[in-house]
This record gives C-alpha cells, sequence and structure tokens, in this order.
C-alpha cells in the first residue's frame, strides 16, 4: 500500500530514504528543512511541496520521517504537537521517547547504514531498524520498511545504543584506520590505491567467517620482531604509533 | 612463457599463489614445507612433488618462491646456496637482502592481499609487489607477476616497510575494530549480521571516495552528547573504552 509521506530533513538521511521511498511507489508530499534551498532541492525531483516552517506541514498525511541530525530531533519535536499521523525519527542514538506527544503514534525508522552524498546504495540490503510505542505504529513502520529493505528488524531503544556504538567501531574507527594507513603512505609517495583491494577483501572476509577468525597479522601471532620494526618506522607520540601501540596490545591479548 | 617453478612452504600464500599460477598455465614442479603432509596436499592436485628437504629441491627449474612465514624465510634462505635459478621471497615485512646468496638472482614477489584458506581470492585484482637484486631478476619476476595480475608494481624494500605497516592498518585493525562491535552485540544478544551491509559499504566507499571524505561519526562531528553516552555504555577499563578515547580524540583532532 503506497503511502503519502513528508520528510523533515535533507541532508544524506532525507535524500537516500526518498530516493528508495519513491521507488518503492510512495509519495513524497512535503518536505521541510532548516535550509529552504535544501528543501526545494530535494522536494523538486519527487514533485514534492518545500515548506517553511514545521507548524506548516499539512495533516493530510500517512508518515512524517524526522531525518535530521541527533540534536536536531528534539528540537523538531517541540513543533509537532498532537498530529494525526505516525511519526518517526531515523536517528541511531536517540531514544524513542523523544517523539512523545508529537502524535498518538511514533517510533524509529533506522537505516544501519553509512550513507554518503551521491553514493548511492541499494536499500534493500540496508537493515531497516524499526521501533513503535504501540503496535500500530510498529505494524505500520514495519509496512512501510518492508516496501525498502528485506533486512527489517524490531530493535528497542535499549538495543539500538548498543548497535549505535557497535556501529561506530565498525564504521567510524575502520574508517579511521584507512585515514591512518593513507597518511602512512602519502608521507613515502606511496598511492593509496595500493591497499584498496586489501581494504576491500577484509570486508568481504567478514561476510561469511567470524571476525575471530578473519584476524591475521603480527599482533595475533605473537610476531614481537616485526611488531618492533613497525614501531620503529613510526613517529614517535604520532597518532598512529599510539593506534598501533593499543591495538597491537589488545588483539595480542585476544589470541 | 609458462614457467617451471618450485614452493617453499604450504600455508595460505602457497595455496593461493600454486592455483593463480597453475591458473596462469605455469608449472608447479616440487613443493617443500617442514611439515610433509602439508607438501604433499599441496603438490598433489598439481601432480606436483613433495620434497623432504629444501637441500633436495632440483636445480632444472626457472623459479622459486618462498612461501613461508617472515623469520622463516632467514632459515630457508641459509639452506638455499648458488641456486641456478631465481630466488623470490613473498614476505610484506622482510628485507629482499635475506635471499643474498642464495642465487645471483634474488627478489621479492609480495601479493598485497589478506589470505584465508579456503577464501578464493580474484588473483587478477591483488597488488604484486615486485623486487629484483638486479635488472634481470626484475624483468622475470615482472614477466610472472604479470600473468597472474592486472596490478603489478615496483616497490623497494624500504616502500614495502612502510606499505606492510599501513597494510596492517588498513586489514588487520580494521578487523579488529570489528572484533569489537562483535563483542559489544554479542553482549546484548544482538546478532553480528546486521552489521556485515555496513562494514561491506564501509569499504566500497573507500573505492571512490577520500579516507577524509569517507569519515562520519559522533567524533568528526565533535558530538560530544553522543560521545559521552557511548562512553556510558561501555565497561569501565575495557578494551572496547580504551580503543573508544583513543580514536575519538585522534579523529576529532583531524578536523
Amino acid at each position: 500500500m503506497p503511502y503519502k509521506i513528508s520528510i523533515i530533513g535533507a541532508g544524506n538521511v532525507a535524500w537516500h530514504l526518498a530516493k528508495a521511498l519513491d521507488a518503492a511507489g510512495h509519495t513524497l508530499f512535503e518536505v521541510y528543512s532548516r535550509n529552504p534551498n535544501h528543501a526545494a532541492q530535494l522536494a523538486q525531483p519527487y514533485r514534492a511541496f518545500a515548506v517553511n516552517e514545521v507548524r506548516l506541514l499539512k495533516d493530510d498525511i500517512d508518515i512524517l520521517l524526522v531525518c535530521v541530525s541527533d540534536d536536531g530531533i528534539k528540537e523538531v519535536a517541540e513543533q509537532l504537537k498532537h498530529r494525526k499521523f505516525l511519526i518517526a525519527h531515523t536517528g541511531g542514538a536517540v531514544d524513542m521517547n523523544v517523539l512523545e506527544g508529537t502524535s498518538a503514534y511514533y517510533g524509529v525508522f533506522y537505516p544501519l547504514q553509512t550513507l554518503s552524498a551521491g553514493k548511492p546504495v541499494n536499500f534493500f540490503d540496508v537493515p531497516l531498524c524499526i521501533e513503535g510505542n504501540n503496535k500500530a505504529a510498529e505494524m505500520q513502520l514495519k509496512a512501510l520498511a518492508d516496501t525498502i529493505s528485506n533486512n527489517v528488524q524490531y530493535i528497542t531503544t535499549e538495543q539500538r545504543r548498543y548497535l549505535h556504538l557497535a556501529a561506530v567501531f565498525a564504521n567510524n574507527f575502520s574508517n579511521a584506520m584507512y585515514v591512518s594507513a593513507a597518511k602512512i603512505l602519502e608521507a613515502q609517495g606511496l598511492d593509496f590505491k595500493l591497499l584498496r583491494p586489501l581494504i576491500k577483501e577484509t570486508a568481504e572476509k567478514i561476510q561469511a567467517l567470524s571476525t575471530q577468525t578473519a584476524q591475521t597479522g603480527p599482533a595475533k601471532r605473537h610476531d614481537t620482531t616485526t611488531l618492533q620494526k613497525h614501531l620503529d618506522l613510526l613517529p614517535n607520540g604520532s597518532d598512529e604509533e599510539k593506534i598501533y601501540k593499543l591495538l597491537s596490545e589488545i588483539i595480542s591479548g585476544r589470541y
């Protein structure tokens, strides 16, 4: 069943969701963003309306998705009182309850994926974590989620806290390792491209193997000669030396 | 031009190289491993001979690949004196010179990839880093490498030290982040599978974007509320708390 949906926010999450929802046959009705140009840009390809104020969002819709930054969700919630439609936010680290009082039906619609502007993702593979304040909210969120993802999960606010934390390790911190690797190579005039197949395969392995089985390297082997050789290459007190020492100690301790 | 090749070692690198070399039309002639069963197992599908001692490896071959652990390369080199064929080792963290005296032609043939038993990789995408002690050695290594990879690179011993170090960050340390994420989820009874699409996409993004551009997360945004929420979830003094503190500080400092 196609829904009539409005979106608050015009960032990466809003951009990717609008695309997936439109492709699934839903109607994007109105878009609000603090920045009117961003709202207009997101609305335009879907022939939706750009709205100037949260308070002006019309009531004859089925679902409102609040796709703004974690801090912004509270601010938006304060401007939405006793609405007639289902309201869900997409924040990973924000409790469902922040939406209390905005509607009789509210919840969370959290796509567990890293979304960047202009980098399309296959939404059907993205785990969509949903939570509703009551059964009716939950059922409608599930019905909506099923139209754009094959991987819909009921996740409580409490579970989502840990899921979001784990996602920081899996994504933000892994990417920080890539940044360090790039810094090491660039200082030697070596091309980061050399590491791309390795990075891809590292993530591929984990699709089938357990994380513990997939671990390799000198720290796991307790190969102190190589560990020392590596430390000798890193400038004293550099970020990379700190990371190398801490992670080698932790990996060694795991095996 | 197909070569006649013998291999020392029967671990993951030997296993993957033997497969790629055979597929490219080369002849695997003899295999030596400290463990005779492993040598026999690797040799058998290619109708190669398993050999009991390094000294017994025959001289009528073109190339000998030393695919043993970093520490093992030196040990093997001591048993190879004045041979008639090109000898190359596959170690990422070992100098080319360790092979001095084994032959007039020696070098390095280092596949920059994480290789696990039973997990096939497309060798044509693997960067093969080669180095030779003279022009003839280098040319033969290049000719060999070109038959199994589309990504052959001349890398000096000095460059390879940094490349190997960067690979530890890109692979070993990224995987350590996956292990931490898995630990956090398992403690909550959540399935690690939830994170697999995120991990895949994190590595995919870096195939096109720069590492700095691809960085996201609360530390980059200096979102101290979320950083504190996350720290509150991590047990005091745990490995994950140490990693979280150090990496958030480093990521914040980068932006």
